[in-house]
This record gives structure tokens, sequence and C-alpha cells, in this order.
């Protein structure tokens, strides 16, 4: 049990080790040597866990998924409707905090590292499409009487934009608060007609004509 | 004069040769050997020219920027108005053929590299900086009568919906033809109020009331 136990947190201290290390010192830093020092550990015993560069890149991004996924679930499960699902599950998409900052950085890095290598950019197609049905689900859900094409052309549009945004707000935070993002979010999701109702977002209790 | 033009020659398959490694191959494999095979030459010779891997991301940063401003203004210069020139200028930032997808493999291999890279991601916030602003004076001038906040908020959705469907495009082809994004693009400026008037992009001569 006690040698279990021990595994158990020394996989979790190379996981949290492979992660810091991508999404704090980046891409171009990201090394077998790196993770090891991170962790306080020998190369060998990182190298045991994972063989390769790909095998980082491939835990990183699989834990940013399960992250994401996890959040975003317990968001959409505790949301009002599917508008405000919407809106919750897109805005945290978004970087607005050290959090998401992060975990911007880690999908940039593996992207870039993907989109030439065959290995894993299937990973990334995979994690995208289920994303992208996710939203193509709520948009519908949201917009019932929209045609299936305008549906998906407007969830496009909607996980691009949170996707550029986390991106460019990863790079230069000064110059996309949160405050930005999230006014930019909600002046997309009124320009589409797919807003949250402020009313039965805000106090659901007082809209008795409400379901 | 010949030597002279030699050198410009040998500049010139350089240049050619760092684009077409970090486009083709990907960051990963973005190197001064890489760069010397694609281009024939010595590593020396390369590392004559640009000394370290920083040089060669900022030099293909550096010939993104300049293809895709010479693209613009003449775009821009081109165009039948404000409207038509956002809509043809967004249009040219997505990743519409082979070209526009190289040129988002290099953004996003740069910006990868840049955004834990304090030399690195000056030269990234400069050239996004001087994109925003010019999308604003667009933005600006297809919609007069907005707020300069309204003006912001919209020409962030606008651009961070090009650059996110660029990435995607790049990452995974099949699944974001051109025709999807270009429709993306109209539903979006059709929903911000900003969409070219058609019978002036199409044939301003009958329409003798306009300017």
């Amino acid at each position: 049990m006690a040698r279990s136990a021990d595994r158990s947190a020394q996989g979790e201290a190379l996981s949290r080790a492979v992660w810091s290390v991508l999404a704090e010192q980046g891409l171009e830093r990201l090394t077998v040597r790196a993770v090891a020092a991170a962790a306080g550990c020998t190369t060998g015993l990182v190298m045991h866990r994972f063989p390769n560069r790909q095998a980082l890149l491939l835990h990183a991004r699989r834990l940013l998924h399960e992250t994401t996924r996890a959040r975003v679930e317990s968001l959409e499960s505790s949301a009002a409707g599917p508008r405000a699902a919407l809106r919750a599950i897109l805005r945290q998409g978004m970087a607005l905090d050290e959090q998401t900052r992060q975990e911007a950085i880690v999908w940039m890095g593996f992207l870039a590292a993907a989109v030439t290598d065959d290995d894993l950019i299937e990973e990334h197609r995979r994690n995208n499409r289920a994303w992208r049905a996710r939203i193509e689900r709520l948009v519908a859900a949201a917009a019932p009487e929209w045609t299936p094409e305008r549906v998906a052309t407007v969830a496009l549009a909607l996980i691009t934009m949170t996707e550029g945004v986390a991106a460019y707000a990863a790079a230069d935070p000064g110059a996309f608060p949160a405050a930005a993002q999230e006014a930019m979010l909600d002046a997309a999701l009124t320009a589409h007609d797919l807003a949250p109702d402020p009313h039965r977002l805000a106090s659901p209790s007082t809209c008795p004509e409400l379901p």
C-alpha cells in the first residue's frame, strides 16, 4: 500500500511538472531534463513514464482536455438553460485569469508542435471535433428554430473567437483584459441573438410565467 | 556587381528556406541544420546570417508581417469602401488555401515560441497591436455612428474569430473548408451589421445616388 501510494504521489508530481514546464516556461523549454528539474527527480525516472518529447506533449494535452471537460460539464449541469450554459462554457475557454492563461499556452504549444506531426495531430483533431460538437449542440438547444447549417456556422464563429482571444490574451495579457474578453463574448452572443435571458439568469423565481 | 547579386540570391534562398522549414516541417524541426539542408548550404553560412534559433523565428515572423501587410494594403486600396475592405482584409487572415495555411502555421509556431520569451514577444505584441488598430479603423469607418468602445469590442470579436479559425483550419483542413470559413465571416459581419452592401460591391455604377 505504501509503495503504491508513493508511486501515485510520484506520478502526480511528474504530471504537475510536465504541465508547469510547458505552461510557465513554454514549448521551447519543454524537455525531459526540464521536467526532471521541476519534479526534483532524475531524467531516468521521467523517461520511464515519458520516453520522449511527444509523450510529454500528449500528456499535457490530455491533462488540459480532462480539466476543461470536467469544468465544462459542471458548468453545463448547473446552468439555468442552454443559453446560460453556452455563455458559461465559451467564457471558460478564454484566457481570463492565470489558470486559463496557462491553459491557452499549453493549447498553443501543443498545437504548434502537432500541426506538422502526424502522431500528435489526431489528438488535437479528436478533442477539437468533440468541442465543436458540444457547442453546436448548445447553440441548437438555444436556437431550436435555426437550420443545422446556421447552427454550425454560428457555433464555429463562437468557438474560433474564444480560441483566438485566448491566444491573444495569453501573449499580451495587458492589452486584452478579462473585461474586454467578456464584453466581446456578450457582444457576439447578442449579435447572433443567443444572449442569455437576463431575467432568467438573474432571478428565475421572479418570472412565474417561465417553466 | 556579380558578387553582390550572388549575395542577394543567397540571402533570398536562405530566407525562403527559413520560411519553408517552419511552414512545412513545423516549429519542432526548425533548426539551423534544417535550414541549411533546405537551402543547400552549410550550417556556417546559415549561422552567419542567423546566429541562433531566435533569429530564425524572428525572420519568419517578419516575412509573415511583410507579406500580409503588403496584401492587406493592396486589398484596402482597391476595395469599394470600408465594409468591403474590412471583409477582404479579415478574409485574407483565415487559412483558405495552401499559402494562408502556411502563414497560419508560421504564426502559431512563432507565437508558441514567443509567449514565454521576452525577446520574441515584443515583436508579436507590436504587430498584433498594429493589426488591431487597422481593423478598428476600418470598423469605425464602416459604422461611423458607433461609440469607440463598441468599435473596439466588435473589432476584437472579428480579429479573434479569424485568428482562431486560421489555427483550426491549419490543424484540420478537412474539417474547416474555405467555404465554411467564409460563411462564418459573412454570418459574423451580418450579425454585427457590418456586411458590405451587395449592390455597391457588385456594380457601383448602377447606384448613381452613391458618391
